[in-house]
């Protein structure tokens, strides 16, 4: 298991705001719930699953602007893979809360 | 007010395991509240602010590991600044929430 | 055709050196090079490609770390997808100096 | 000393086309080098030098797009730094041909 950290930022939209890209993009990620669990933070969406899953998923998501007429995307991605132990995404906050008590 | 993403990765630390790291940058966090407020996430932490006080935020955080021994640091800042509007954390989710109903 | 910008580092090396990580990830490169070209910067590995031979090398290359024996690895990508003309690397490069001159 | 890698993206730009924002960002970077080297590669611009004259150079090639009329700007930014040895972006990548060899 992996969590990958995106952000995909549409470039060529006219208008400050990409809010409804982002909103696409969650739709997107609706249809892959079988396989990945996800979570919307204010600066990016974190998806949890198997790498090559993950991968998909990204493609997918990265693919939901230039459906909507976008010509150019820029996307990130943070990838953390760890294969000593599960590296669930609240075992990950527990973790370092546990270091601050 | 701009919002930064920022992952502190410090290399060179013997065990797979950074969380008691990620603990000490919450510390540092801390002394910073009176200017900036932050959120951790599985993968990241999220800080809002003005960007001037933002970049001295994410240098104190870069410096932790140093201060615990660490000889190198990857630190990796997404840096979101909209200026036609405020862009606070929670109005970014809300924003997105909407147009998905 | 998109460009990835690749960083694999690998987390828990003991010394603060991963030049012997980032040499693994070339060896793995050249692999690729009947689908993609590729290109050593400094602080990463610039490919250019078809999007979903990209995403299979980003893959390949962010497993390399864990056949040398690491066990958790942290992989940073930026994608720069363009489709309204070929943005290849050079013609990027070209194109902001048009602008400097 | 440490590298910055910087990428500098205006949201909100009517058309795909990024590389005038891009020219402006080099001419402001023309205005440290006596402080910073930098070097621009098709995906991003390499900055050396101390860190804290490092983020003050993030923060003015962020403010860029901004004068020009640009609303919103989403700046990445990947900071390696290294205190055991110096770590120059020559000398990383004769490190990592070392190991090619």
């Amino acid at each position: 298991m992996a969590i990958v950290d995106v952000t995909v930022i549409p470039i060529g939209t006219e208008t400050p705001s990409v809010s409804r890209y982002v909103a696409n993009v969650q739709e997107v990620l609706e249809t892959f719930t079988d396989r990945v669990t996800y979570r919307l933070t204010p600066m990016s969406t974190l998806i949890e699953g198997e790498l090559s899953d993950l991968l998909e998923v990204v493609q997918a998501i990265h693919e939901a602007p230039f459906q909507a007429g976008i010509e150019r995307v820029a996307t990130n991605i943070r990838i953390d893979d760890r294969r000593d132990k599960k590296g669930k995404m609240d075992d990950k906050l527990e973790s370092v809360e546990r270091h601050l008590k």
